[in-house]
């Protein structure tokens, strides 16, 4: 349910104001808490007062619930230190093995190596990060260099503006964007992954008739994910993506994002809890190999998985 | 695991302190932590200086763990704000619904309605105060009264001492202990109850030859026991009790300790988020059932569950 309740931490700050609150507390968007406040983004709309906005924590919001249905007055006495700050210089970090045929050809993978304010960020995204810099690190222990570039890139600042994934997209020239395969994505963090969702912004999943290239290359993952049955990993769906690739897939690269079991990522994600600790090696180290074979096969085919239709920045 | 773990946190400072530690900490004994503080008892030993004591997080305690593995110096600063205060006068709570036959008769159950610091002790043990209460409440509206008396105690004092239970049974002769039938104790939590353990001090469960008093009680427990076959908390096992009637089952009082699935009250015990929104209100229903049909039938029976062999405050 994250996606129906964090739209009240996202706008709920300006829809409070425009009633007239001085501040707005929102529940903490999860189903664990051990009162532990679960963080995110929000945003302003210009038309309001900006009011201090905060998470809470279930246990917190639920008090305040019971005690205002029993009619009682509850007094909030707010401190917040958050601030925001100038922008700041920042990276991309990229490494890559160069393809032997098609170097001009990339599959891109990787994630964001930014985290929200708490927490050490392990689930949300450091995880994927570490898992696709390992990944091209066995591929190249193992002397392997594919027909294409195999690229891992490690977005930088997703969680505050997707400055990473657009900066990306824009240091491209039309040309290059179409030389890119594929990208890939992780950042559902690192719980035991079951495969890809794939995506191509421009084509209609829904539409009666088939596209015929998507279905194509749909087949060619499912190759891919029978590779993977050893880890249980074979899953392809139609639809997916990811919020650092989404520069590229909206100027029609296609696009995979792990998908995992799901179980537990909103236990930890935006909290002081989002550490080295959640994370199960042998699950990472499944997400390390899907990554991996998936990365290494798109670079390696002898035709691209499909044709990029590039779609200009205006439309 | 947490009898295993826990002693880490009871015996640990003063181990430290022998050694010449200036402070302790300990990892929170628990398996669920989203940055959080699972507290509890320690103890001084009055030969080595009693150094301050805290339990830090799983996230913390595993950081410093892996500081320490790579050879790093972990500078931690400590601020503590805890104190042993004063002792104040304070009370046990009781109910009752005299016997109608033999009123000098008692079946005793409950729990302790005092928690630790933190959190609001729901679980541990607010819940069992209810369900106690309220199982009275109902067999009170319903017009029964049973041959025993029935009474509910909500004892005091349990976290830091035991003096409620001490005291409930300190002020009995020890023919009104003996007029004990039984004492019944929830202090598990409100997970999904599934039974209760009987437990009677001076009874070698091991022993070659059973004990034919324990058995024919064991075996009237086990026909309570098919009265809960609807809500599925049929379970007796041997060997059981609690905290707060222990001091009556060491004068020979026949115990019984509710049971439960067991599956998540150490992920809540002695912390911030022991809480109500913790409960699921079926489960508990079901606990205030248990407690209520056990304690009536056992109040109500032509004979009492078994006879009390008095144990000597001095044995």
């Amino acid at each position: 349910g994250y996606g129906q309740t964090v739209r009240y931490r996202g706008a709920g700050a300006s829809r409070a104001a425009a009633l007239g609150a001085v501040a707005a507390l929102v529940r903490s968007a999860t189903g664990l808490s051990v009162a532990s406040p679960h963080t995110g983004a929000m945003r302003y709309d210009e038309e309001h007062p900006k009011i201090p906005a905060a998470a809470i924590t279930v246990e917190d919001a639920d008090w305040m619930r019971r005690m205002a249905a029993l009619g009682r007055e509850v007094t909030v006495h707010l401190e917040m230190e958050a601030e925001m700050f100038e922008d700041v210089e920042s990276f991309n970090v990229i490494a890559e093995i160069p393809g032997r045929e098609l170097p001009q050809e990339i599959v891109a993978m990787g994630g964001h190596y930014d985290s929200w304010d708490v927490g050490q960020g392990v689930h949300d995204d450091g995880a994927a990060c570490i898992a696709a810099w390992q990944a091209l690190r066995v591929i190249q222990q193992l002397g392997l260099q594919p027909r294409r570039t195999l690229r891992v890139v490690l977005w930088t600042n997703e969680e505050n503006g997707l400055r990473g994934g657009r900066a990306y997209r824009d240091a491209l020239s039309d040309e290059e964007v179409a030389n890119h395969v594929a990208a890939i994505e992780m950042d559902g963090g690192a719980e035991r992954p079951v495969g890809f969702g794939f995506g191509v912004v421009g084509v209609d999943l829904e539409a009666e008739e088939p596209d015929a290239e998507y279905e194509a290359a749909f087949a060619s993952l499912e190759q891919i994910g029978r590779l993977l049955g050893a880890i249980d990993a074979s899953e392809i769906r139609r639809g997916g993506g990811g919020a650092d690739i989404g520069p590229l897939m909206r100027s029609g690269v296609p696009g995979l994002g792990l998908r995992t079991v799901g179980e537990h990522y909103f236990d930890w994600h935006h909290t002081h809890g989002d550490t080295l600790d959640k994370v199960d090696i042998e699950n990472f180290r499944r997400a390390m190999a899907l990554l991996g074979v998936t990365g290494y096969v798109l670079a390696d085919m002898p035709e691209r998985l499909m044709p990029v239709r590039l779609i200009p920045a205006d439309e």
